[in-house]
């Protein structure tokens, strides 16, 4: 096991009916007016605006409301927002949607104390302090709602980083399972491929971290089951809770404990297809990805690669495994091929070319363009 | 799932030769002077006072030693621990040692702002501040390193009582397994089945939730590997490493989380076996009443009593996962009856009368006299 730093300070509050829980927590740390930052109006037809509104209005906290964040959310709105913040002097923002509007939410947090947040995406700027971020989830996903990470795209350089910092973590965040059961299912399997695959970016750094590698097997067994039974009712809220829970804890510091931080490189090649071809949804591309990145980086790391094909898909090699992982991801209706995002093979050169944009790419093996090319091809 | 709210400001550092990372903590946190609280003198034999003294040197940080915490620590020892710390005008108290010295050194940190830290662990005071705790773990038991409990035997009035306040969470913990190689094996042992035993006051209350049942099994399945492994090697770090760190999570808040706090009913019957047998470890009164709590209690939850045999011991039945667990304990030299603890049949009314001490006893069932009788004889 190596050595690890566990901090997580976010007060998370798990449950039905908690969404009215915001207004006393914000009021609570002393804030009187929030901004209020949205997606694209969903939280007004499944009445959690509503709950919120009411919350805040009845601890006599006041709001200026910016909407329209959108998946694979754009430095373009968080600058817009940045601006309104400034201009109303909001003491914190309160973030009401997934993975997104959070990711947004914490860049502008820490964005009205600097020049430009872009920089410190770019790594040339330090982020040193941040407004209070508060958040309620309405779609489990990227666990952003209990961690120190934000992922932006900066639309006209076409690139799609991540970024993360202390002042990052949500001061409180409200995870209300039943807030999620109108989602659109399409979103549902997304968001738990997304899980899936942040634990899988950390399980399989694994060298015998008995502890680790085990919970992190149940942790997707769990989301697998939760995600089956969901399909089968869409209100069962035990498994959306399961689903939830477990998606937290995908990447909230507990996955990735003692597993060197994780390898992240199948994230950065999906971040490329994003970056490119910005209307692919985050889960989409990591369902299209991972399968191949199995195959090709089994090599590296074999024990616990045939570890994860016997634990988690009681097979005994890593194809067997890859198989039947995308006969899942299928059932539940994702993409597992390029070609179903619509990108064929004359397309790998310039996503493998953006994906060699970042820092540094793989920890389990540090990864050329070659290889990033293989693994596209291993996704055609 | 049961709502819940997950909260855990302590910053754990985990991992080797990270002892020496308590004075730069201390220092960072604007800390001059400290209260260095210890039990024996094993950490001096181990080498671990030394490092802890010259990472307080390198850092101007000065102190004043409490010696003499006693497993199953007594009040009287935290009062002259207050004492000390008030006419020395000490800012904050480094806790070096296991739970009990951790215990210890939150009922000081709290107790120097009170009349008398008793009355807060009668309920009758509410703690409202404390001074900051900061933790080198000696030994791995209680997560008290980690979590917001103390534990504290009132021996004149015969009472080992229990309580939790959010000021009760150390700052800044250090877990370096390797300071554990040097344990007497029955304190690995008694640690052991005290995070195996945090885990069961919780799984026990589940009724289906997938996610934390599952990986709470995956805990105790750690636990007895490594204990296993500790046992053939008391140098291989991986297992001390996931011992370790599965003790933390066994009571950190994460092992509990939907489960609606736990049960607590068998910790609070071996609690009235310390106090009436203060010679008696906590891990050693465990390993005894849980195995018989289990027989008792599985009426009230079957599923997930079945569930346990089946998924954590592959036995059919609660009779049959009861005996490999006394199997697995005796194994390790635990004791698994009350008699091997010197009690007989005619202890037990004592026993059960010390029970009864609590404010409330069990939630899966609350328990009256006759039934902590019962489980007290299939204990014999």
């Amino acid at each position: 096991m190596e050595n690890f730093v566990f901090e997580n300070p976010t007060r998370l509050i798990f449950g039905k009916n908690t969404i009215g829980r915001i207004g006393p927590e914000i009021k609570k740390a002393g804030i009187r007016k929030v901004l209020f930052l949205a997606g694209g109006g969903s939280i007004k037809r499944n009445r959690v605006y509503q709950k919120v509104v009411r919350s805040l209005q009845e601890n006599k906290i006041s709001w200026v409301e910016v909407w329209g964040v959108k998946p694979n959310p754009v430095l373009s709105k968080v600058r817009e927002a940045i601006k309104t913040a400034r201009r109303e002097k909001v003491q914190a923002v309160l973030a009401v949607g997934g993975g997104s509007v959070i990711d947004s939410g914490k860049a502008i947090c820490a964005g009205v104390y600097l020049k430009d947040i872009w920089q410190a995406f770019e790594g040339k700027v330090k982020i040193e302090r941040a407004l209070p971020l508060f958040v309620v989830l309405t779609l489990s996903a990227t666990a952003s709602e209990m961690n120190q990470w934000a992922v932006l795209t900066n639309e006209e350089e076409k690139k799609k980083f991540g970024l993360g910092s202390r002042h990052f973590y949500p001061r409180v965040s409200i995870v209300d399972p039943t807030a999620q059961y109108s989602l659109p299912w399409e979103q549902v399997v997304n968001g738990a491929i997304d899980g899936i695959s942040h634990i899988m970016e950390n399980y399989f750094l694994g060298k015998g971290e008995e502890a680790s590698l085990a919970y992190n097997e149940s942790l997707i067994l769990s989301i697998i089951e939760a995600v089956d039974k969901i399909q089968e009712n869409p209100r069962d809220y035990q498994a959306r809770a399961n689903l939830c829970w477990c998606i937290t804890l995908a990447h909230n510091g507990f996955a990735g404990a003692g597993l060197s931080g994780g390898d992240w490189s199948a994230h950065r090649i999906e971040h490329s297809i994003s970056a490119l071809y910005p209307e692919v949804a985050h889960g989409k591309g990591l369902a299209v990805v991972f399968p191949a990145w199995l195959l090709y980086m089994q090599k590296y790391n074999p024990k616990t690669f045939l570890r994860f094909a016997k634990n988690v898909w009681r097979v005994k090699s890593v194809e067997g495994a890859v198989k039947k992982m995308r006969r899942k991801y299928k059932s539940w209706g994702a993409p597992v091929r390029l070609r179903e995002l619509g990108i064929r093979e004359k397309d790998i050169s310039a996503l493998a070319e953006n994906a060699m944009l970042f820092p540094s790419l793989g920890v389990l093996k540090r990864l050329n363009k070659k290889d990033v090319k293989e693994i596209l091809k291993l996704a055609l």
